[in-house]
């Protein structure tokens, strides 16, 4: 199979509580940010699919039948659409269904949109049990666990194992916050100290109100489409080099390490055989990583080998993932802790930032030379990963 | 592009109010049906892929990330898997992004899992607001329309300009009834008459409680192969000729037409030329139909040109599609009406009639030489419709 899918253009809201718009309204934004950017190579309305990432659209707005519902709020009625979901890896999961589509040669377009609209739920309580509900609900969620106890445990079981310690995860927030001051998207384009982490209000200890990702309203969007054409739509296609998945039990008590993504594992090693990767250390330039909370993002590195088991706290302290440390670029966008984590939106998200990089258009946060990048996208406690590599 | 899929096997719960059992005990239950199936021939273990649809398991039951939640309860943990929703045609679209990923070449297998379990919300009136959240939320449902309203005024449009009646639509039910007595899986093995649907008490005029599908509980499975692996696992693999999809908009206010599913009209002429069909009426030779409502029947029939707007009324009273009627049978599992409808397994389920009827092990309600089968399954009021088409 030789289909080659490229990404050929973005759009994208801010990331934000966003009071004042509706589902539709941020499905609207973020697809006409895209459709302009083409407007004088290639009409809209001749995009062939549409495929939807969002959570959970039923809990937090009352509403289902998304793809029908999206399809129709960015003016492409008529055209097939589908809607995935797997946590808040679903903008991520709706990446790889359409880029199936594409190599499957039954569409020559696919538009992959992100959506989340978390605010319409007004109280905290009821926004946290559907966070929630991404874990087991017969036999986690039930029991009282929520998804941030749940990173909690597997914290704790990090500092237990390796010596990781608060200082390392604190250190995560700060850059990613510091990272988001220079995105216009981000929803908190404010800088935290280390010292402030570590002060911040408990939410699950060792994981403060700084260590977790907010509650955000947000799209992103992208269009993926073949080679041909490609390149009638952009000179500059950025080929999708690699679509993995890797998968765990769902529930926490059934996996063999609480301390290793075996997900993300999994994935990286098929994405790293599919973009003919020998070194991801060398060969990859940037990394947009699903930080969740703080301590995702330690193990989605440790899980991806950029690391080894232990080692990606001290490297986050000692500066190397800053967008200007020794080491590769981690969430220069801000990440999901302060960009925003519009559930649905992150994956897609991920992408997004990716391409502006890979195209020079990431203004004051530019990464020079971005010729391949990594997203890594986590369902939940990483049940489902996905990783998507990009390159030039 | 000549990859060619085949349906190889299945697996189905009956379909009821399963109060003993549990979202994961459901799945689990269909996809060892199919594992059994095959045993001999293929062990599950090398199935590589899972495809869940379902509609709203976050509302009705509490659990989100159903991809992996699914592959965790039939066995497949570390297989790559995403969750589908198109509001009640969620198997369907399971069915077409499993149809994508084989079609791509990422994969040899894939297990399509239907899965809804409605009976965990107990209250009626909830169920209800999970099944009219398919419609527009903001435009219809905030606005007091039901599902149930919403087809009402699609069939009083109907008998306005086509004199369909509700003998007709009666005539439906009955029908399907008289089909799911013979049904071992069907919710209602029960027939009821043209009379006692006419007098059942009043849902939303002129539909009455006996014109309209049911609060189920379900699962079904079916294993989708490539050519190569098809012929390994069965000797007599049914080929999938056409998936597709039609759309429209998602309110009913912002149609062309009340009394055409244009969605559907859409996909069956893309579906017919897929599968080389010059003559649907002389070259199918079963149908299942989405049943949602009465209406919803004659209205897919109309829409796939197996009759004329306005004639599926009087033909489905006459008995032509009747299993021993003189048309092409419509509904002999008892379809949604009777067979049941668990949202997320009925678009699968309707795959799983159609095997075992080309199978010949459709027991007592075996239709005989079926060679070519069409399924249709419809999102909320028809802003999404699939087609499958099956060949020998």
């Amino acid at each position: 199979m030789t289909n080659r899918v490229a990404l050929v253009a973005i759009g994208e809201t801010k990331y934000d509580e966003h009071w004042d718009y509706s589902l539709r309204d941020l499905a609207s934004m973020a697809a006409q940010k895209l459709y302009m950017s083409i407007f004088d190579r290639f009409d809209y309305r001749n995009i062939e699919s549409i495929f939807v990432g969002n959570a959970a659209s039923a809990a937090f707005t009352g509403q289902l039948h998304l793809n029908a519902f999206v399809a129709d709020a960015i003016g492409l009625t008529n055209k097939p659409s589908l809607r995935i979901e797997a946590a808040d890896a679903s903008g991520a999961a709706a990446v790889r269904a359409a880029y199936f589509a594409i190599k499957s040669g039954m569409f020559n377009t696919a538009l992959v949109l992100g959506i989340e609209k978390m605010t319409e739920l007004t109280v905290s309580t009821q926004i946290n049990t559907v966070q929630s509900s991404v874990l087991d609900r017969e036999w986690e969620e039930d029991a009282g666990l929520s998804l941030a106890a749940a990173y909690a445990i597997m914290a704790r079981k990090h500092f237990e194992t390796y010596g990781t310690t608060r200082e390392h995860l604190a250190a995560v927030s700060a850059k990613n916050h510091e990272h988001a001051v220079l995105n216009p998207n981000a929803q908190f384009r404010r800088a935290f100290s280390i010292e402030q982490v570590l002060k911040a209000t408990m939410v699950a200890e060792p994981l403060s109100l700084l260590d977790c990702s907010p509650t955000s309203d947000g799209a992103s969007a992208i269009l993926l489409a073949n080679e041909d054409l490609a390149r009638k739509i952009t000179d500059d296609p950025i080929w999708i080099s690699a679509s993995a998945q890797g998968s765990d039990t769902i529930s926490l008590m059934a996996r063999d390490s609480l301390t290793t993504l075996k997900s993300v594992r999994s994935a990286a090693e098929d994405a790293y055989k599919q973009a003919k990767i020998a070194d991801p250390k060398k060969e990859i330039k940037l990394i947009e990583a699903h930080d969740s909370f703080t301590i995702t993002e330690l193990l989605a590195l440790e899980g991806l080998k950029i690391y080894e088991p232990g080692q990606a706290g001290p490297a986050t302290l000692a500066g190397e993932t800053h967008r200007e440390g020794s080491g590769i670029p981690v969430n220069v966008s801000g990440g999901l802790k302060a960009k925003g984590h519009p559930l649905g939106a992150t994956g897609v998200g991920q992408l997004v930032e990716l391409a502006l990089q890979m195209w020079g258009n990431a203004g004051e946060r530019q990464v020079d030379d971005v010729d391949r990048a990594l997203a890594v996208s986590i369902g939940g406690t990483g049940a489902t990963s996905f990783i998507h590599i990009l390159s030039r």
